[in-house]
């Protein structure tokens, strides 16, 4: 089965999105027999990665259909419980391929919040009532307020440890030390506590911001409304603009969209994704921008993109290397990008850069080897640079191909290169590509808007290599079948390294630390082999395990 | 057999350690057949734990014994081989668990090589000639210049990613990009170029500072010595003073040292270990703490915490939580923590101190669940209370034991609780614990010297738990109980990521990140299975790989 993320709040199975003026609600309310899979049943408020995959499309909405929305009250429709995080026998009957990718999806979905906290003037409210487990907690620890009843029986918990074998790894044990700073001891108790802890303590500990008894929880999310209406005297006028099905046209061997083409190469066990420049003039205003809506070149590019990225890393597990190409008009392209920078302070402008920075995120996130070619015809120019220097490896054509008629390629840079993207350690991707080195850096900033050939590219170290017509062809081929025949689990671990040199952020330790020994635990007899505790779970019997320490 | 971690330069078989005034060559010869396990012959100076283990011993004998030394060769005595780096027979028969420790604790010596050059008026410089191959240039790459022969057939490499489907993952891959700040993508190309590159390249890539023709390499070095020479007449006059052996006593189920008791439950599988204060009063001055050497209460004591650590480590995987105890006056421990902080710029208080900083550093990685118990008689006092702060969790008795004469429990800060013993991630451990809450610390600051009883130890953080008799040793079976029902795997996990809130280092990305993704891999079928490339190498049939990404 082809799993597929596209979706829209009238096809959710498992969320509301109710809109209220500046106040959006998000419900969780999880169809038990709604899971994207057999062998389960989604009880409890328990989620798969169809569920996330809502709760995904519910964010992006919010941002570009809803801007008028300042408040997001996350919410559980069942009485009983707010949510009991991934289910446990989708996790057991998963591959670990599955666990793995599921978990990083259902991470950079949190972190989609957070940034939607941060820029784009929304604030997300935790109400639980009812039980708030595992997953569930670690969603809500990606709010910025969490408010829960204090009825008796309303309590959080990360049951991970004691119940499953497993680690909160979804964001949990890193979000409860260096987001909500819960002391580290602290931390350690409340993790090994399968029954979590109610209001009260959970206020002491940090863990929650605060609890009040049913009956004035109304009253306690009006006073938040009230205090933000002040606010948002600037959130409320704003007209969104509606996110439009994708035009897609998939075979079996090809993925076309308007802006990006996919060629799959199940022999070679490559993927080019080869991205359009703009074909329409800039648009020639903010308004005449929101006009085109989900039309507009940027948004759309963005939008295939990241749709194409998600189904390579789900469906098509065995294409070890992205190959990233370009084809356009370097001109266009420059105008393109110096309109998002000019405007960036409006909404939209501003909505779709943050989506370019995430889909980047993706990019450097993808456990693929990733490689840029820049052949004549390209336009890796300002933003879509920002591709190349996401990529392990960049090769770069001197002069032109024999026989085509495009010109040499070439580069050229601009202020989306050394601020507007950032990467997940909070760095530029040149900051990082030169890390350490910030005169080098400086003097790239000196050269925006130089057109800058093969050669130039490769002694200013922008590139990895460049060659002439003579040996192009012969070296791309020899690097795609190395990289073929390397471990894909040593490549796996060599690019998660390499992307990330110099200082990290809270996001960086999510993917790296937390995730890296969450994925040594799935391979580990003790949480996944026969005995161990997940395929055991709700047996009857309990996991058994190896005492040994490594 | 048990792995024994105490040696001395006459027993080495393949270190010799040559002392030239303020010179010491350290010059790897390692004796083929003299691998700690049998089923492997350690070839081209390829090295096991046991070469690592001499290894551990020649640096800490060069800060101890030799402290007039300021520059340390580190050189090969074979001539077309540097080091291949870690034996990978002995990697193929090596269980998982020993695989990890023993990364672990390589990591941890090189780390004190880079301690040694930063704190100890210490230069180290590799001299390649012949093939640096894997673990051979990750060893390098901790020393502070790297000085190769360019002679056509002298290379550096890291050849683990091609050829066995493993990491350079001690330190290799964190350090060719946050140290050496070598460019992501030409790390990429260096990592999978399995016969590495020659001195000109490696210079401009950045991965050695030097390539001269080999005629031309004791000159290099003797320019070195000169130029050394000048800023080092502080150390020239300096008398080391002499590691005598440990005197220890272990049965089955205990370990005596002068200064710590290891008890071992196996039933319940834990270690307590009690560490006891100086019986001896404090030194004069630095003369009679030189005069007597090592059996000064200070660096014995950390001596043998290291080595029961390291015993329990590699011994004992199946003791799971370790458990510390203090035994003694907490007057005298806090003059002997004042005499260090008062001479610290002695350059034997400094080693002492820098010791206990490592000692410290190997509690907080060590892969098992860490309890301080605080009970009557015992002496948390600076310096050992550095010890509760490195654990995942504190009790503490409120009041006295009944047919006890100790009085109640206290603990004490000095100075070396906020600056002396820094964690990995350049924080104290305070600092780490009150991560974001820096007035906290400086709250915590001004109690220096106060005797702090239980519950105010409680009210402070200090703690976790403080209980009076009725509950204390019901409460500390449970929690141990609980402990040992968990998966280890999941434990570890968990610990990992507690343990190190907030900012990140090279040295917590080497065993957070790395390690993690080293660990993963290390439990990989491409890598470890029947037909992985570890158990393959050498039988001239490569590895199969399953070619999905995960």
């Amino acid at each position: 089965m082809e799993i597929d993320f596209q979706t829209e709040p009238q096809r959710y199975k498992h969320w509301h999105l109710r809109l209220d003026g500046q106040v959006a609600h998000l419900i969780l309310d999880v169809d038990e027999h709604g899971g994207l899979f057999d062998g389960y049943q989604l009880k409890l408020n328990s989620y798969d990665l169809g569920v996330d995959i809502e709760l995904h499309d519910a964010i992006q909405r919010l941002r570009f259909e809803h801007p008028e929305v300042s408040i997001v009250l996350l919410e559980s429709a069942k009485r009983a419980v707010f949510c009991a995080g991934a289910n446990i026998r989708m996790l057991a009957g998963a591959s670990h391929a599955h666990k793995v990718n599921f978990c990083k999806f259902t991470n950079e979905t949190r972190n989609a919040i957070e940034d939607a906290s941060t820029w784009s003037e929304m604030t997300f409210i935790s109400v639980i009532q009812g039980t708030c487990a595992g997953g569930g907690y670690e969603l809500v620890l990606a709010t910025d307020y969490i408010l829960m009843a204090d009825d008796g029986s309303s309590s959080i918990a990360l049951p991970e440890v004691p119940l499953l074998a497993v680690l909160p790894g979804t964001g949990g044990l890193t979000r409860i030390t260096d987001k909500r700073k819960v002391r580290r001891d602290i931390a350690d108790v409340f993790s090994t506590l399968e029954e979590g802890v109610r209001g009260p303590k959970a206020v002491t500990w940090g863990l929650i911001d605060r609890t009040v008894p049913p009956s004035e929880l109304a009253g306690e999310i009006d006073q938040f409304i009230d205090q933000l209406d002040d606010q948002s005297d600037t959130t409320v006028n704003r007209k969104g603009i509606l996110l439009k099905p994708l035009e897609r046209n998939y075979s079996d061997s090809t993925m076309n969209y308007s802006t990006v083409r996919v060629d799959k190469n199940r022999v070679g066990r490559t993927a080019t994704l080869t991205i359009s420049g703009p074909q329409s003039p800039v648009p020639q205003n903010c308004d005449a921008l929101s006009a085109s809506g989900s039309a507009a070149w940027a948004l759309r590019c963005a939008r295939e993109l990241d749709d194409a990225l998600l189904h390579l890393r789900f469906n098509e597990p065995d294409l070890g290397v992205l190959i990233f190409r370009t084809e356009g008009d370097c001109a266009t392209v420059l105008q393109h990008d110096a309109f998002l920078n000019q405007h960036a302070e409006h909404w939209l402008v501003r909505e779709i850069m943050l989506y370019w920075k995430r889909v980047l995120k993706r990019i450097d996130l993808t456990s693929r080897s990733l490689v840029t070619l820049i052949d004549p015809g390209s336009c890796f120019v300002g933003l879509l640079a920002e591709i190349m220097f996401a990529c392990d490896r960049t090769y770069m054509l001197i002069g032109q191909l024999d026989q085509n008629p495009w010109p040499a390629p070439v580069v050229t840079l601009t202020t989306s290169n050394f601020r507007s993207y950032p990467m997940s350690n909070d760095l530029t991707r040149l900051e990082t590509r030169f890390i350490g080195q910030p005169n080098v850096v400086k003097k790239l900033f000196d050269l925006i808007g130089d057109t800058l050939p093969a050669q130039t590219c490769l002694d200013l170290g922008l590139i990895t290599f460049a060659f002439d017509e003579l040996d192009w062809e012969d070296e791309i081929r020899i690097f795609l079948e190395e990289r073929a025949a390397f471990s894909p689990d040593a490549l796996i671990g060599l690019e998660a390294n390499l992307r990330f040199p110099g200082p990290e952020t809270m996001e960086t330790k999510i993917f790296g630390r937390l995730s890296a020994w969450q994925n040594w635990i799935f391979q580990r007899d003790n949480a996944t082999g026969a005995q161990g505790a997940l395929p055991r779970y709700g047996s009857g019997q309990k996991g058994i395990f190896d005492p040994e320490r490594v």
